[in-house]
Parts: C-alpha cells; sequence; structure tokens
C-alpha cells in the first residue's frame, strides 16, 4: 500500500525520512521549507515533489503530512498549516508530545518518530530504525503502521509520556556517551597523545555494555572502589571545573548503584 | 623469540595475559596467588606453570615478571618479592607509576599495559589490544617491545605521565560511556519500556562518535541548546538527584564545548 505524502521541513530528519519513504515507493508530493531555495534543493534530489514555502496545502493530494521541523518550531507550523479535509498530520519528534498537534486543522494526528540518530550526507540503513508510533485514532494508527512497516521492520506504538522518558534515555545512552567519548578525546589532545589507541577500548566496552548489559559490564577504579586514584584523577582534571566535577559525579553514581 | 614469564597475580589481567603468553609460545613457568588453591586453578587451564604462594622467586627460571594484580597491591608485592638475577619486573597497570617499582629487587622495571577491558569468561583478541610500553632502561625496553609483538601489532610507548592521562581518559571512554548506558536502561526499565528498543540508536550513534569524532557527531537538545527541553528533562529525572545533576553537567559541558 503506497501513500501520498507531504514533508515539512528540510532538516536532516526530513531529508531521511523523504528518500526512505521514496525508496518505498510512496509518493512524496511536497516538500515545504521556509526558504523555497532550500525546498527546492531538495526536490532536485528526490526525485519527485514539489518544492513549497506556503503552509496552504489545501490543493495537496497528499494524505499524510509528516511534519520535521525543530521542536521549538511544530506548534507554531502545526496552527499555522492548512491541510485538506481527512487527511493525517505527523510530527517526527521525541519529546514533544501528540496534543500538540490537537489545535491544527488536521482531521487526524499521530506522532511518527524515528528513534536514531541523522546525520546530514550519512547514510542511514531504515531496517536499523525503530519507529515509534502514537494516535488517538485506531484507523490512524493502523495507517501510521503500515506506514512505518514500509521502511522499517521495527515499530513500537509508545505514548507520549513513554515517548519522553525513552527521549532522556536516548539522550543519555547517544549524546552522553558521545560527549564522554569527546571528553576523552580532550584529554588526550592536550597530553599529546594519538586518540587511536583509544579505539580498541571503546569499540569492545560498547560491545561488551550491549551484550552483557551495562550493569554488568561495569568495570574501572569506581567499581572497584579504588578512592586513591578516584582522587589522583579528579586533581588532575582541576584544569576543568566541569570535567573534574563530571569525574566525581558520575563516579559517585557508579559506586552508589553497585 | 620466546621468553620465560613468572604470572604474579590470578585476576582477570593475569588471566587473559598468561593465555595470549602462551599461545604466542612464551612458556610460563609460574602463576602467584595469594591463595595457592586459586593460582591452581588457573595452572589448571593454563597448561604449564607452576602454582605457587610464595614471593620467593630466586630459583625460578622466569627472565620477566608479569605483576598483575590489583593498583593498590602493587607496592606490597614489589616490595615483597624476590627475584633471580637480572630479571625484569613489570606491572600491568595503567595509573601506577613507574616509580612504584623502583624499590624493588628487580634489575629492571617496567610497564606492559594492555589497554582494554577485561572480563572474566570473555575471550579477547589480542590483535585489538594497544600494549603501552615503559622502562628507564633500553635493553628493557627493547624486550618489552618484543613481547608485546608477539601478542598484538599495536604497541606504543606512553610514560608514566602521559600513562595517567590516558587512563583518566579511558576511564570517560570505556566507564562513564558504559554508565551513560547503564542510566539510559534504568529509566527504561522505570517506565517498562524495552531497552532493546535503543540498542541501534546506540549501535549508530558510537559507530558516528568513532567515524567522525565525537565533536561533529554530536546532537540532540543541549547542541541544539533546546533549553526547554533541557529542562523539562531535568524535571523528569528529580526522582534520583545524582542522575538529574549528571543530566544538567553534562548538558551544559555540551553547549559550552561547542
Amino acid at each position: 500500500m503506497h501513500f501520498k505524502i507531504a514533508i515539512i521541513g528540510t532538516g536532516n530528519v526530513a531529508w531521511h525520512l523523504a528518500s526512505a519513504f521514496e525508496d518505498a515507493g510512496h509518493e512524496i508530493t511536497e516538500i515545504y521549507g521556509r526558504s523555497i531555495e532550500k525546498a527546492e534543493k531538495w526536490t532536485e534530489r528526490v526525485y519527485q515533489g514539489e518544492a513549497t514555502d506556503s503552509l496552504d496545502f489545501t490543493d495537496s493530494k497528499a494524505e499524510i503530512f509528516v511534519l520535521a521541523v525543530s521542536d521549538s518550531a511544530i506548534s507554531e507550523v502545526a496552527d499555522e498549516i492548512i491541510l485538506p479535509e481527512e487527511s493525517i498530520l505527523v510530527h517526527t519528534s521525541g519529546s514533544v508530545p501528540l496534543e500538540i498537534l490537537g489545535y491544527s486543522s488536521a482531521a487526524y494526528t499521530g506522532i511518527f518518530y524515528p528513534l536514531q540518530t541523522f546525520t546530514k550526507g550519512k547514510e542511514v540503513d531504515f531496517q536499523q530504525v525503530p519507529i515509534l508510533l502514537e494516535s488517538d485514532d485506531q484507523q490512524t494508527l493502523l495507517i501510521l503502521k503500515k506506514l512505518a512497516r514500509s521502511i522499517s521492520p521495527l515499530q513500537y506504538v509508545v505514548k507520549s509520556k513513554d515517548r519522553k522518558a525513552l527521549h532522556i534515555a536516548a539522550v543519555f545512552a547517544s549524546n552522553f556517551t558521545n560527549h564522554m567519548v569527546r571528553i576523552a578525546e580532550e584529554i588526550m589532545h592536550r597530553q599529546g597523545l594519538d586518540f587511536e589507541m583509544l579505539k580498541p577500548l571503546i569499540i569492545e566496552s560498547m560491545t561488551k555494555t550491549l551484550e552483557m548489559g551495562a550493569r554488568r559490564a561495569q568495570t574501572g577504579p569506581a567499581l572497584r572502589g579504588d578512592m586513591d586514584t578516584l582522587e589522583s584523577h579528579h586533581q588532575f582534571l582541576n584544569y576543568n571545573e566541569t570535567i573534574a566535577e563530571i569525574y566525581r559525579l558520575v563516579s559517585q553514581d557508579i559506586i552508589d548503584s553497585n
């Protein structure tokens, strides 16, 4: 079953979803950008679809409108957008509740949240992207499930409240793990050491974490309760107050949760 | 070139190193454990080598003595151990300086630090383990390089001061990334959500981090400066003060280092 879909937004999520939808045989009818130039750049790459900077979609053939704009813009765009009758409006955010679409002109609303990190220019294997769905309307949920299934085998129905918890967990599991590596990079560079040395450790650690679970996979001075090492590391880091405090707090939490 | 090696210690590092040395054709002459029973358990698995609970190695045939005990025990064991003439004593720790071996009876001292996370029962591919070496004696360093090369293609000569920075970086890159995932697991379980949902995100994030570098790979609400989301996440986490504070601090550091 193929759908006609309009994409609202020209960011990373918009781009990756539009490509995935096209690859799955759906029709992209329009791509909306606040700047028409940006939207046009995209319609050159995505084969079909018309670039537009107007939120008046009265004459659109799309059945599903995918709001892939920044979290802070969702509410404004949802209020302004003019949709054809009987159309479905979804947003793609992990942290914005469904209700925010309640005042829109959409007959049906829902959430279509691809739980993955998207980067410009880096292809995404949607077979590995869980799609988190929500809608108050059973028929809409069914349509969203079909749409999700057409691009990924991993679909979950998750309520807004749970999706928020999940998004916070994702921040720890993705943004914060990345930032811990960032701090490690900086410590190495500051000392004139080759960061490459750490890569095998990072790969093995993360493999262990996912295979054994993070609780069992933990090692290191905090787990061993090696206070001398913790103290000496903390002192070493006092050139940067925030990083020293992150060291102290995370070590303490490792100790406490053991 | 094959060496005769005594292993002092019965922990994870001792076990994995002993196996790797044997696989590379070296001879394990003794395995020392404070409890003879534990050492004997090991000599059953490692084919050669004699179990002992005595630190008097006057009559040992070993040329290299590998101290793979806990950081806090290194100094004591190094002071007590009695070694044959002309032998080399190395420890395997990332955080203990070389000088700690200075008062031992060893003619030559050094460090042989495998930069990897070792887990009981989980095999380690030493081809992926950087070995960090140090010695004040050039001849000893040469021997340690040969020993390292026999088990891994990755060897680095790293001074004690740099090795300390490296160990701290490793704590962030390994123990702390693991703990971020641990917190994510707990948030999911607390909400009754399936942690499996997050695994593709974790794998893709870490792949990106290593491919692009952590600075460029970063995404999420802190990077976007999305203060509403940060505030709402922080409030959500106030059931656990430490985790809420970790969220605040790491987010702040992502903002500041951008």
